[in-house]
């Protein structure tokens, strides 16, 4: 208990950092947006729509990237923790999520205006529905105990590669969001520079930088977490069981 | 010379072949779209504009993601031959998309439409001069003879993770083009699901798909281009020269 923590790769503590710091000010961006140039946030009222744009960066984007630098993050923690955190902290996105996508569903009703016609909701419907689906496949197969070693070693590829592609694909639904919300409200001064458009443009900016951290952090090989010593024995331990091999890799 | 071709790992052709369908596809839908609904496209004339999605599609795009393929694909090449390929085709991808941005400007001073307001085109200069940057460090990296084999070990890394996010930008880029080109050419109708816009919608899919499809055999390990006996053998000797160290790793 009293030994000192394992020490992170350099580096890696200070892309986190800047990571963070990036999503902080994406929603700092976000939330300037909508209360100087949009009239700020309220369910009940014309201002619903706003909600959307709030919860999506809140929701797909910030908790989405942190959820996935868990494992580069606590590291040194027991594979279980950080496995729930993982869990907790996507699930806790898509339910964000969804009250963003309710807000501008509803808020269509009440303004009469059409759904799922543009390109950014095509895109947003398939992220959503995707990253539920991928959540309900990683529960099944890495916390509840039916799948077997085997499968798990198998799935996990498969989880990490969409994981990362239903991320990318939910910052390029942001910007064709921001997009969308700047040709219809502000069409005429957009092309004079008037300052909603270069802050928007600029949160669309911040939203592919948090992008590139975060993808950075998590592809750069040497930053993985490493097995701790117990897992490695025990994936030994399970190895042997279901292949039935014996510990020393002889036949 | 009379010895079979080795073979390739189970499942790549397919995915290769995918690739490719959803490539041609894609330019297929854009023509559509250009000759179908916007009148097609020439260079002296009020259709210029229309060079740019062709071009950029064309360029950032397709030839784009075949030149990241060229590893892949070509994977018992000698590795000169396949860089070579890889440089080339980046290259061409460069001067058509350079030549779909000179016809964007272009038009815009016809038409007397101000240049580089919008995220559209905030993203897609980055995407380009961060391309055009790469393609230059590459080449300075691995073509030219000058870096170290060590430099060139470390510099690899960093050089395959951006030129996979150049491509992933360059796809959301091309999905604020649609969306912008979109809102300004059918703003009324387009939420009537008129056929302009469900056709440029599932262009804006296939482009997600075609990066879906390229990433993933980009990204899977058991799929990368393992090194022919002679290069493993010549890597081996530089590392002696420069680090050192004995062939048999003792010292």
């Amino acid at each position: 208990d009293g030994a000192p923590p394992p020490a992170s790769p350099a580096g890696l503590s200070a892309y986190v950092a800047v990571s963070q710091l990036l999503g902080l000010t994406l929603l700092a961006t976000t939330g300037a947006w909508l209360g100087r140039y949009q009239g700020g946030v309220a369910w009940h009222s014309p201002l619903q729509f706003n909600v959307h744009p709030l919860c999506m960066v809140l929701g797909m984007v910030f908790l989405q990237g942190d959820a996935l630098l868990v494992y580069r993050v606590f590291r040194h923690e027991a594979k279980r923790s950080t496995k729930a955190l993982h869990a907790l902290l996507h699930g806790l996105a898509l339910v964000i999520a969804l009250v963003g996508i309710v807000a501008v569903f509803e808020s269509h009703r009440t303004k009469g205006t059409p759904d799922m016609y543009s390109l950014h909701s095509w895109c947003g419907m398939a992220a959503f529905v995707l990253y539920l689906l991928q959540w309900l496949l990683g529960c099944g197969f890495f916390l509840l105990p039916g799948a077997s070693f085997s499968l798990r070693s198998r799935y996990k590829p498969q989880h990490v590669f969409f994981g990362i592609a239903l991320f990318a694909l939910s910052i390029a639904t942001c910007l064709l969001g921001i997009t969308e919300m700047l040709l219809f409200n502000i069409r005429d001064s957009y092309s004079h520079f008037v300052p909603e458009g270069v802050l928007a443009n600029t949160l669309g900016l911040l939203l592919l930088a948090f992008g590139l951290v975060v993808g950075y952090v998590l592809t750069r090989d040497d930053w993985k977490r490493p097995p701790l010593a117990e897992e490695l024995a025990l994936s030994m331990d399970f190895k042997t069981l279901t292949e039935g091999e014996s510990p020393s890799g002889s036949s």
